[in-house]
């Protein structure tokens, strides 16, 4: 089933311990849509500037991706991100960001994409968010991740939004923030209770954990030696969950788990390259050849 | 079949955000073998001074702990560590250590003990671990375990001790200190490499990792959200783990597996109250209704 994703499509720079790379295609959409559609078509609706190179575009379009929602302002410059990492990975630092074209992007449903079934909620403020729920006709699915920034700053539109969506997806550290509860399970079971119908802790380097009112569970990360950019991991993450969800067309508690490790795979591609390099070259049957060492990981 | 471990039994005080408690039951051996007992016999090496409470030997005794093996110096004072955990349990400083009787202490192993099959060498320099294990007649399986201090004064002599143990465990941290290398995976591979044949990354509430010559992976640890006091899950991990292994007769890779499940369970347990308390009250019963759910919790 199509599955639409509203979120941000940036040029980012990344600083490893090892290495510089500069105005990479990034964006929580474009993270988001290479790993979902994997799984099912996805349309894309975001906005970028002049600066955004017509080959970024070409990529989108040659994986299948719609992006008849993408909107280019002249006289504008695209959203831009810089971060370091600590040597390990584990750990970064925003040094600038520049939201240009983004700050001001109030995003207009095309009318072919206000029906579709699956709705993702990426980057974006709650009141932009709810404003994009708000064009929606009848949606099946809808999941939200939320941002370290406006749970600070627009908490009660945050509030409201986790009253009418049914998957709220966000990091540790927000869940902590969020719930004012450092442990992560209670954290899970406290934000659940606020709204959505359930909550996935993003842990990186740790897997993930799911809280419904029936199950909380934990699923590890996919061990990978060769993390050499984690940026878009979360993005990537609920790419590949939501694919496969819009996919099966239905999110029952063994689809759900299923599409949670889903996540956890596509997520474990993404690291191991700059952008979303190393999806270039992925392949559905590489997912799922990973997805077999994956369950074979986790069976004793 | 029997299993030995030779390790410290120490008086802890614990501050939590909530709650302080003095001088509470504690010690790596202490917890070790809480767990362990679960599964095998065990029999407990270590010392203590005048201050250790006659409750305490008769809770070990209790539990059906072999202690025939545990000095009792006159004149001296047990081990004593004092620890700050952080809100959140995740981390936490220790604020005084007085190693006292232990400082001096070269453990004799009883005749009976030296040709016990399965030997757990926990926290000590491995000075003292590779005295205890030239004591030893034709051990089955021998697993050690790091300690942070030791790493940095002992570094050479820890390096001997990789050479002659099958498996080795240590924490995060430490794998990160010893190996030079922020990446677990990296860093368990290239620890692997320095003599045993398995090796485990203990990584507290995000589970432990498993790395031998042909097997890389990570089991998750099990979600509680009734996390009173995190100390002794390292040693409890390891008791469940190795007592299951002693329990089997067997390192297979399959019981390997199933072995760190246990762990993580045993470990489970220990954190939902102070000192070895939890354990009072837990059956094998528990364990394995546990393990069901833990299961139950990897399967999709």
């Amino acid at each position: 089933m199509p599955l639409l994703v509203v979120g941000t499509l940036a040029l980012d720079t990344i600083q490893t311990s090892t290495e510089t790379r500069d105005s990479l295609l990034g964006g929580s959409a474009v993270y988001f849509s290479c790993a979902a559609n994997y799984f099912s078509p996805v349309h894309l609706v975001g906005v970028v500037g002049d600066d955004w190179p017509p080959e970024h575009t070409q990529f989108l379009e040659s994986r299948g991706i719609d992006i008849s929602g993408l909107d280019k302002v002249p006289g504008t410059k695209t959203f831009r991100w810089r971060t370091q990492y600590t040597p390990g990975l584990t750990q970064r630092e925003t040094l600038d960001v520049q939201l240009n074209v983004y700050g001001s992007y109030s995003p207009v449903l095309p009318e072919s994409l206000r029906r579709c079934p699956f709705l993702f909620l990426a980057n974006g403020s709650p009141t932009v968010q709810l404003r994009v729920l708000d064009q929606m006709t009848g949606p099946r699915l809808v999941i939200a991740e939320a941002i370290e920034m406006w749970i600070r700053q627009e908490r009660d539109e945050l509030l409201g939004l986790l009253q009418r969506v049914d998957g709220f997806v966000l990091s540790a550290s927000e869940a902590i923030q969020l719930s004012g509860e450092a442990n992560l399970v209670r954290a899970g079971m406290m934000i659940r209770e606020l709204g959505p119908s359930f909550v996935v802790i993003k842990k990186g380097e740790h897997g993930a954990m799911f809280f419904s009112k029936h199950e909380t569970y934990v699923l590890p990360a996919y061990p990978t030696a060769d993390v050499i950019d984690p940026t878009g991991a979360g993005d990537s993450f609920a790419g590949g969950m939501m694919g496969y969800l819009a996919e099966q067309g239905s999110f029952e508690p063994t689809t759900l788990k299923e599409a949670m490790a889903y996540g956890i795979l596509a997520a474990s591609f993404t690291v191991e390259d700059f952008s979303v390099d190393r999806l270039r070259g992925v392949q559905r049957s590489d997912i799922e050849l990973r997805m077999e060492r994956y369950r074979r990981m986790l069976t004793f």
